[in-house]
């Protein structure tokens, strides 16, 4: 185990640190550890040269040009490089549609009184859903209401032709733009299955044409499948307003019983939350000589019951095992997305119950507690009592949390921040315009042990705030800001002078965290009613995107939705694309001549800072603002 | 060029060598030569133990121990293995599954009067699938008929929950197997989806939970897209009756226009054979200096107009190139799938136009004319212009069409069979249970340059015969048989003596052509007519399945629904699962208590004809049968 970098080369997070000590010390393996394990990793993967999708390989193109310059099948490195990058997008899209999926069923069931843990909570949110789909509400209960719109949700996802109606919410011109390029979207499982066809072998073999279908897919996710999760949420579990809350591993309570709640749905974790305020369980856990039960969250999960009921968050991806590490966690109650499978071992080293809830997802030694609509509460008290009753079996001498916790304020949803404004975007336009605040950037994703763990979340962010640039999160990003205090107010210090004015003279930080990784829906639409008020598309926003420490699919399918919606996007981690300079160029160059919004690469997060304040002066001077 | 191997270890078809030798002599690069360079391929690739489901990757498992033996979340080389599958099968039902959305949304126009060059050819299987749904025919025009069971087709696609209507053709005992176990499929869409969201990062790491909506999925493509596809085929173009042609490279013309479609959808193939009829073109080909326009199949598209017109087919998979090599092809027109793009270049090597017509797919150096259903008819008389123009650009010093073409007998549809059965399995049913004939093998699959070409087809289908087996055949190993002479009805004197009388009674081949490799559906319906008849599972019957030289991963979705449906399947070439011990043990042993079949793998045909019979005469045991 002592194979590891120094701690201080891991992380920049103190409590990170301090846990991987405790791991080295008790000999436990972590992600860092494996990863550094797989070194050298292959670099025809790294190039996205490899092809696995038929039989008569794996092929692999020589990237120096001396070995195969073809597949069996004929395709080149810019052909393969092409229909990887397409998979990953659908795999990305997949896991945002198919929890969007669930929520509308959760919904769907609640709507038909089969789901009694279920309410609706935001009926506004209903009703303006309901309009959108020309749903009545006249006389009508709100159930027979959410009926007919989770019925009409749930076609969207099988849509066989185009366009899917929240599209719509987007700017007139830029629904033009994916008209002209053929982008326009129908049903996201269509596309998904689309790419998955293109990719076989023997179908789509112009990168052009396979990107452009990757562009594509990604808008029915962005506005299809992730949009309708953070709709449906928000109206089964209320639209996130702000919120202060704690975060980081230090929220772990040496007295009481700590449950996590990890992955990316709030279906179970809603109703975690609340049976973890039943009496009769606080009483047990008092019987079992703990001073209550404390229930934190970690990654999107956590994001969400953070955002919604200010449920202190345990920290992001890299530290799902160092939260079992302290030894003071009772159970690890998952459900999906981001989930290490090494948990199962990990656990088993320790007291820990590594409890799965979804019926997709399973894990090595995991403690299977499945979770349906119909009992969502009776399962989330046994899962609460399974691990009350845990606690007498908690390890005192292991225990080891560390001190680490920041405050933070949450919960700003498009809603909420449209709502600090008045009910309208003009006090921020106004803002932009006077050049107080230059724009807004858009800084989301995941970890990355490739990476310094939370090194270009928190300085690109930072970089961005000090230049008077209002940064709005989601995802691992968020909760890397809230570890760093950049999600209280006071943190508008570390701002330019324009945006600390403004935060000041609001009350709200210079970063506003919106929530986890499907609502960046939320950046959508509020990017939106931007545009919309100012009668522009989002391309000429002064706005960009960034995702420092991105690791998943899902970010591969995000970074391609944002693109495709106008936002210019810097990436941290490269993505497995530069066996192809076709590719390459495309996703750098070309493709702004498609959507108006390209990617980058910019590991270093000071650097990737000036990428995007130099793309916010160039449209504030597309729209005429001063520098 | 010279490094491949002696043209005659590459294939046993006599046309393939010659035009091996001249592709040799001319300095042309082919698949085979491919392969070659990709060698050594990578091994890790090849047990499936390298993942790039996540950008901290790749990862990859040291199958000798020595090195990493999880991935940086955690994952095993088993989770590895199992999700791997899982992502090929889903390309695989989705190649399927999309042909069939294709081929409803062509339906559908029809109906609605939009597609003038389609009608319904087959009005009684119109009103039996009609039937089917419940949809009302009397008083009804076909159309209208056809209108309400193209929207309901569609909506299978998209059905979010289960059964969908196609798999209610299984016999009950079949449908309760997979209701126990959890596999009876939604919506094909959905569950591909299902396999992108599980494959993803963090989400679902057991492998027999993969697996098992690995076989789910694989339900939804056999009993569902690839079903739909053949039925609706079928009523726009007629189902199959038996009809003479000829196979093999020898059916290209020296004095002719030599027209080939290629790919595996009849949507366009159906209106350019109509096409290729028309006076004024051949009156242009005879002013082109032509004696006419013939057109020939290749692959799948080749096996569909084979099936309905008598087309002949200019061979398999592995005899694309082969066929521009000839030198004699003015035009090879391709629609999706198992396209090499290889033909780019080399159709610029000589005078053949490579004409893309899927707006799905596109290709590097092909002309791009695409196909719409609205002008199908108006598409393909452009593209055979475009052909017969190019007739003087042929090179007559560069022309060698090799000697060798083949006649057969194809056109076996499930209802082809039972018509010359006189309408009822029962003479079938009376000669297995005399043993006459020992039992069914359905012999499938692509061709693939790790196995001698055609090789694996010919001996196994030749050694099932010889035990008095009937085979029944689709996609590459059908033209294979083709070109071998098995599909001709003297074919019978190769059989032993029980099935040689049955044969030779009914007057037809030893070995039935059922059609393109999504008409494997209508293996489906022929097992479950027989089980239906006998009152017992499929799983109960002596049939046995077997696909010597696979390389698609249409064929790992294939194989996976077929041992679904309850029959044993012997794969010839090596699925990239040997990385894993518990995901070899399910597909070859546990996957058994489940469904009531496995897999193996036995790359020699004669081994694998014995396994196959084993299996049979265990199955005749099984039914009180003597051996």
């Amino acid at each position: 185990m002592k194979m590891g970098k120094n701690v201080y080369e891991k992380s920049v997070d103190p409590a990170t640190r301090a846990m991987l000590l405790e791991a080295d010390r008790a000999g436990i393996e972590t992600a860092w550890d494996r990863f550094e394990k797989q070194q050298p990793q292959c670099g025809f993967g790294q190039l996205g040269v490899c092809c696995r999708n038929c039989n008569m390989g794996p092929c692999r193109i020589d990237p120096f040009g001396e070995g195969a310059d073809k597949g069996v099948c004929g395709a080149t490195a810019d052909i393969i490089v092409a229909r990887n990058l397409l998979r990953m997008i659908a795999a990305g899209a997949a896991a945002h549609s198919d929890h969007a999926r669930d929520a509308v069923l959760a919904f769907k069931k609640m709507a038909e009184g089969k789901a009694q843990s279920y309410q609706i909570k935001d009926e506004a949110k209903l009703n303006a859903l309901a309009s959108e789909y020309n749903i009545s509400t006249e006389d009508r209960s709100p159930e027979e209401v959410a009926f007919d719109l989770a019925n009409i949700l749930l076609s969207e996802f099988g849509k066989q032709t185009g366009p899917i109606q929240f599209t719509r919410r987007a700017p007139a011109k830029r629904q033009k733009v994916w008209e002209a390029a053929g982008i326009d979207p129908r049903g996201v499982d269509r596309e998904i299955v689309e790419c998955m066809h293109r990719t076989h072998i023997g179908v789509d073999n112009d990168p052009v044409h396979i990107l452009l279908h990757g562009l594509r897919t990604s808008i029915s996710d962005g506005w299809g499948g992730s949009m309708i999760a953070t709709d449906v949420q928000d109206v089964l579990f209320g639209t996130p307003t702000p919120v202060v809350s704690e975060s980081n591993l230090g929220v772990l309570k040496e007295d009481e019983v700590n449950i996590i709640v990890h992955g990316h749905e709030p279906i179970l974790s809603e109703m975690i939350v609340a049976a973890a305020e039943d009496p009769d369980m606080i009483a047990l856990a008092k019987k079992m000589g703990a001073k209550g039960i404390s229930v934190a969250g970690m990654c999107c999960t956590g994001n969400e019951v953070l955002m919604r009921h200010g449920v202190a968050t345990a920290g992001n991806f890299l530290q799902q095992e160092l939260a079992v590490i302290t030894g003071a966690v009772e159970a690890m109650v998952v459900d999906v997305q981001c989930i290490m499978p090494a948990l199962g071992n990990l656990s088993g080293c320790y007291h820990t119950k590594f409890i799965s809830t979804s019926p997709k997802a399973d894990f090595p030694g995991a403690v299977r507690m499945e979770y349906h609509e119909e009992k969502a509460l009776e399962t989330a008290r046994e899962i609460i009592k399974t691990a009350v009753e845990n606690y007498p079996n908690r390890d005192r001498a292991r225990v080891n949390i560390p001190k680490e916790k920041s405050a933070c304020m949450v919960g700003f949803s498009a809603e909420a921040i449209l709502g600090a404004l008045g009910g309208t975007p003009q006090p921020l336009i106004d803002a932009i315009v006077s050049g107080a605040v230059k724009g807004v950037g858009a800084v989301v994703g995941c970890n990355n042990p490739k990476v310094q763990h939370d090194y270009g979340h928190v300085n690109l962010v930072r970089e961005l705030i000090k230049n008077d640039v209002l940064v709005v999160t989601t995802g691992c990003n968020a909760i890397a800001c809230a570890k760093a205090g950049l999600l209280r107010p006071e943190a508008a210090k570390e701002a330019g002078s324009g945006l600390r004015a403004v935060c000041e003279s609001l009350g709200v930080p210079p970063v506003l965290h919106m929530g986890s990784c499907v609502d960046i829906s939320r950046i959508l639409v509020l990017a939106a009613a931007l545009a919309n008020h100012l009668g522009v598309d989002i391309s000429d926003l002064p706005a960009a995107g960034a995702a420092p420490e991105w690791m998943s699919e899902k970010a591969v399918s995000i970074g391609a939705y944002v693109v495709a919606s106008g936002v210019y996007t810097v990436l941290g981690t490269v993505p497995p694309v530069l066996g192809s300079s076709e590719v390459t160029n495309v996703l750098t160059k070309g493709v702004g001549g498609v959507v108006g919004a390209t990617f980058a690469v910019e590991p270093d997060p000071f650097k990737a800072a000036d990428l995007m304040i130099d793309h916010i002066q160039e449209k504030r001077k597309g729209l005429g603002l001063k520098s």
